[in-house]
C-alpha cells in the first residue's frame, strides 16, 4: 500500500479534512437506526415503529411540551439528547422496555456499542454524542429527566390511540408495570400526568391493562 | 349537550388545560408523518424512507456538522426547523425533489396545510411552528440556510451509498438538477461541497446521473 499512497490524496491525520470525512461515513451508516424496529405500532398500520421514527416523534414533543414543564431547560442539549439516545441500538438492537430478561444486560450492551461508537466519529463529535448519551442514561439533569419523560409519553400516548390496546394488551403488560414507566413524567407536568393515570386506569376496566 | 356540560369537568376555553390537550392531540396527530414516503431508499432495503426518519436524519446530521460551517448558527432554532420542516406534508403529501410538475403548486399546497396545521395546536405553538417553518421556506437566515443544506445533503449522501445509484438512475435525473440542488451546500463548507462535486462526477461517469 505504502509505494502507491502517494498516488491518492491522503489527509494528514487529524486534520479538519479527515475528520469531517469520517464524520460523513457515521452520518451515513446512521441510516441502519431506520431498520431497528421498537415494538410500538405506527397508529393505523400493522407495522412497528423504528428508532428514526421515534426518536423524530419524541423530540417534536419536546418542542411542543416545553411550555408545560414544571422546570426550567436547555432545549438544544434536550433535543441533542433525544436525537442520540437510541443511536447505540444500532450495535446493541432495541430492548422493550417490559422484557425483564433482556433488560438485564442492557447497560453493558449499549454501553460497548457507544464505545464503538466513539471511535466512527471525529473526536469532538464523539465526545459531544458520548456526554449526552451518558446524561441521558443518568436521569439526572433537569435536560436528562425532561428527556427521559418525553421517551415514556410517546408510547403510551401510542397504546391509548391504539384500537386495541397496543403493546399493552399484546405483551400483557401490568398496572404497576406502566405506573413505575410514567414516573418521569409526573415531575413534567401535574395535568399532563393525572391524564395519563385516568387513561391508563381505563385501560384497566378495558382489560387492555392487567391488573 | 348544554344539560349535561355540568356533569364533566369542562376546561376554560383558552386555559392551560385545554390548551396541553389540544397539543397532546395534534402530537398524537402525528404518527401520521410515518406514513408520508419520500421517494429515497433506505439504504439497503427495498423499501422508501418516511418523513419522520428524513426528519430525525437531517437533526442528527445538523448536529454532527456545526462546526463544520462556515458561519455561526442558533442549533436550538436549525433543530426546530428541522424537526417540523415537513409536518404539513401530514396533508400536502411529499413532493419529490425532482417532479417539476408538482412543485409547481407545491408552495400552494402546503400553505393551507400549515393554516390547517396551526387551527390544531395551541396557539403559542401555532405560532413558533408557523414561524420556523415560515423561516425554513424562505432560506434567507443563517438558521434557514443551514438547514435547507443538510435537507439537500441527506438524499445526495443516501443516492452516493445507494448500490444502484439511487434515485438519481431510479428517476433519471441530470447533472444541472443535481448541481442546482446541491447549490445550498456550498455555502457550508468548501470540503463538503468539493466532496459531493467530486462523487456527481463519478456518478456522471458511472451513469448514474444523466449528463
Amino acid at each position: 500500500m505504502k509505494s502507491s499512497a502517494h498516488l491518492i490524496p491522503q489527509p494528514a491525520a487529524g486534520s479538519a479534512a479527515s475528520e469531517l470525512m469520517q464524520d460523513i461515513g457515521f452520518i451515513v451508516e446512521l441510516d441502519g437506526i431506520k431498520n431497528i424496529f421498537r415494538k410500538t405500532m405506527v397508529l393505523g398500520t400493522d407495522r412497528r415503529e423504528n428508532d428514526a421514527e421515534h426518536s423524530w416523534h419524541i423530540a417534536v414533543i419536546a418542542m411542543l411540551l416545553e411550555k408545560y414543564s414544571s422546570f426550567g431547560i436547555n432545549m438544544t442539549k434536550v433535543l441533542k439528547m433525544l436525537l442520540i439516545h437510541d443511536i447505540v441500538e444500532l450495535y446493541a438492537g432495541d430492548t422493550f422496555a417490559y422484557d425483564a430478561a433482556k433488560n438485564s444486560d442492557k447497560t453493558g450492551r449499549e454501553r460497548n456499542a457507544m464505545e464503538l461508537i466513539k471511535t466512527k466519529m471525529s473526536p469532538p463529535n464523539a465526545a459531544m454524542v458520548s456526554a449526552l448519551w451518558e446524561e441521558f442514561e443518568a436521569k439526572e439533569t433537569p435536560e436528562a429527566v425532561y428527556a427521559n419523560a418525553m421517551d415514556r409519553l410517546q408510547p403510551m400516548l401510542s397504546n391509548i390511540h391504539a384500537m386495541d390496546g397496543g403493546t399493552w394488551r399484546e405483551f400483557g403488560v401490568r398496572r404497576e408495570q406502566v405506573l413505575k414507566r410514567a414516573e418521569p413524567i409526573m415531575k413534567i407536568n401535574d395535568e399532563l400526568y393525572s391524564y395519563l393515570i385516568s387513561q391508563i386506569d381505563a385501560n384497566v376496566k378495558n382489560g387492555n391493562i392487567l391488573l
